[in-house]
């Protein structure tokens, strides 16, 4: 990929400012640091001014906190405040604390209504009456609307700009507004069709337009779908619909069908990796943990995961306890516990690590479930053969005690099969309960096979062994 | 959303394909069905003739094998080929598989090159070339061609359809050149402007075009920044770039800087998809598993990542039998087992987990890393403290013996400080030697803290119990 430059506030060479692998340049970050420790502002906006405002973001994260605030303060009114929306949601909070709530409310009136929700719903209510009331009252109630549909909604992630048009327009009248309109969006990919009634009828792609004759009737040349969701559709399904239609936009309709905002596919790109994040981080138990928290808040977060953990491993330890007097007998027997419970896990980790992306992208559903239980637990008792008779045969020779491998084989066929059968029944039961099977599945799962796991293994042992 | 819908062969109200949730409605399908079974051409055609790629491709996977070889039998020259793209590697390569080399031949012909390269590239080599064989000489060297690149890259993701125009061009030549060239691509939303020798020189998004005046140059409308990829660069990388900026395409440039090709939005969307899956899934040891694959497959898949655990679970049982006498004097040590493997893994895999998604999404880079490896190892103190603390006086006061709490949070302490260490150092070391940090991290990780584990709680028990 071509390096990204900036312009060299002394008319040298440009400055390169990301190298090969698209990490930041240090000495592009050096420079930028020596202009704010100097408080030379004209370096500064000579070199970040003109910056995209993914780049501007990435900068302002590379810098320590006092040096961000130095440099917003020196940029002033040539701060692009859509930078914000970038970075790390504790990166931007812990910038926003720091300036005033009537500079944030200047900043926030200059940028698009989507860019806007973004910076203000991370913050805590008050901060954000404060700043929406610097601001004139048609903005103030458009945003405070979209702040009022829920969280991750439709509502949320659209853009109030857009260009309707009606069916009856011509191409010919279409593009002469477009022309001579100067309140455009700045950026637009499509046209979207409204009736009387500001109903969504339809969207009309640039590229139909231009290839059009000018007396054609824009309701001619509509796509033949109109894709549109609901303000309070989820950000998820939203996704869904683009991916599955391979979408530029869709309209976002209220209750009554009619066209309150559009989303943008540049957003949905950004939501898609957001939500494969989450699940991903759910999964392991770091929630929605962002790279620049402290350690505190990370301890916070991590160590409540590990807590709940240990009440489930508190759990096999009790199962564990009542075969005491058999471990007594033969302690060899505790040596195998890694093995139970190493590969319990994991074997349920890999179903439901299967289970909760195809829930997530839709793959699994009410008309596939059942065939997918059945195939899983097969894959359980194959898993549970294969491991067992290795196992049972490696245990069974270096220990030169056959029946001890019988009873590690036997504990691993009845583990894996309850790890695959778990693996699937439990975030599907989630699921259908509306709890994320991303975050409560791996405990359920955990406690499930090292419960049976040990008992399984334990009391075949008690029974054969003792 | 609004439910999707397909027109009713009898002229009654149209058949709705999806419910609210997206899935496809039972019904339809058992229409589809039906038709099949009925040998009912014309049915099948109104049914699902006219369908989105993507309703098509979803109908084909909810099908039994032989009624999707009926199906596409039925329809004939009506299939829409690229419905193929749609689905699972699984089920595109069984469908393949039982049609005749030159159908496949004349289907291909009719697509984009990214269609066709995203059909081929799944086939083995002998059926590929046979099939490329049926093509006309030019699309079959286009298409070798693009299959000459690395998997993964931009090269093959590319379309080789676009509209590429010269800087001196106007505004009302480019738009009339548009309005009669009949081979355009059937959607773009920018242009690509070229020098003489073919080198990329930037874009033209469509809406500037359309708020130009006629008279204005090309050059004079184009893009700022000309965002342009190799045809080598991995696609992930390509994604990032996407990402960053909010493209809607890049130019695919060779070694010469020749524009050869266009990325758009739309195929970036599903990479990023494809991207997270792959390393959630990775994660999890389930590789690249897919949701239609067979027991049989699957279980040499998932069974051969478990087994390689297996190793790893007897260096832990290893650990244990160097302190078999202190486990035959004090049983109650196994009962332990869980909660020190269980937590010190958990730990390990958050760290692993954020240190891998951070450096897939290249927020972690050399400029931090140091900062992140210090931070990861105060988190892995402070959460060996908590539960150290937590799990200590538990087991203290539950057995009556203190001196067991003592040596149980001391365990905890080393596992939880090696987790975080090893969960951050092993994908870092792992990314530097270019090796995938998703797919083989958590095997060391898991082995590193669990014997390091045993050995510190075992270690201590046998100073301070014994």
């Amino acid at each position: 990929m071509e390096p990204e430059t900036a312009p060299n506030p002394e008319g040298e060479a440009p400055v390169r400012i990301r190298d090969e692998d698209g990490d930041l340049e240090r000495d592009f970050i050096a420079r930028v640091e020596n202009a704010i420790a100097a408080e030379d502002a004209e370096t500064a906006r000579a070199l970040v001014g003109d910056l995209h405002e993914a780049d501007l973001g990435a900068v302002l994260e590379a810098l320590d906190p006092e040096e961000r605030d130095g440099l917003i303060r020196l940029l002033g009114p040539d701060f692009d405040w859509t930078a914000l929306t970038e970075i790390d949601e504790t990166v931007r909070n812990e910038i926003l604390e720091s300036i005033p709530n009537e500079t944030i409310s200047e900043g926030v009136r200059a940028l698009d209504s989507d860019d806007a929700i973004g910076i203000l719903e991370s913050l805590d209510e008050e901060d954000r009456d404060a700043i929406l009331a610097g601001l004139p009252l048609a903005e103030r109630i458009a945003l405070q609307r979209s702040l009022d549909y829920p969280e991750e909604s439709a509502g949320r992630r659209m853009t109030t700009k857009f260009i309707a048009v009606p069916p009856y327009w011509t191409v010919g009248q279409t593009i002469d507004f477009m022309r001579e309109e100067p309140r455009l969006p700045d950026e637009f990919t499509e046209l979207y069709v409204v009736d009387p009634r500001f109903c969504f009828l339809g969207t009309v792609p640039l590229d139909r337009l231009l290839r059009a004759k000018r007396p054609t009737r824009v309701e001619d040349i509509m796509g033949e779908v109109a894709h549109s969701v609901n303000v309070e559709d989820d950000q998820e399904d939203v996704a869904r619909l683009f991916e599955r239609y391979n979408l530029l936009s869709v309209g976002v309709v209220d209750d009554s069908n009619r066209l309150v905002g559009v989303i943008t596919v540049d957003d949905i790109v950004d939501v898609i990796e957001e939500e494969a994040d989450e699940d991903i981080k759910r999964l392991a138990g770091v929630g929605d943990e962002e790279l620049s928290e402290g350690v505190l808040q990370i301890v916070r977060l991590r160590s409540s995961w590990l807590l709940v953990n240990l009440v489930t491993a508190f759990l096999s330890a009790s199962v564990i306890a009542l075969f005491e007097s058999t471990i007594e007998r033969i302690a060899i027997l505790a040596m195998l516990f890694p093995v139970v419970a190493g590969l319990g896990g994991n074997a349920g980790t890999q179903t439901l690590t299967v289970t909760v992306r195809a829930l997530a992208t839709r793959q699994l559903n009410p008309g596939n479930a059942w065939k997918l239980i059945g195939r899983e637990a097969l894959v359980g008792i194959c898993n549970g053969l294969v491991l067992g008779s290795v196992t049972g045969l490696a245990v069974g020779l270096i220990f030169a005690r056959p029946e001890l491998g019988l009873v590690i084989a036997g504990g691993m066929l009845a583990n894996q099969t309850v790890a695959a059968l778990v693996g699937i029944l439990i975030p599907l039961t989630l699921d259908k309960l509306d709890i994320d099977p991303a975050v409560a599945s791996s405990i359920f799962v955990t406690a499930a096979t090292d419960a049976t796991g040990f008992a399984a293994f334990l009391g075949l042992a008690t029974l054969l062994l003792v």
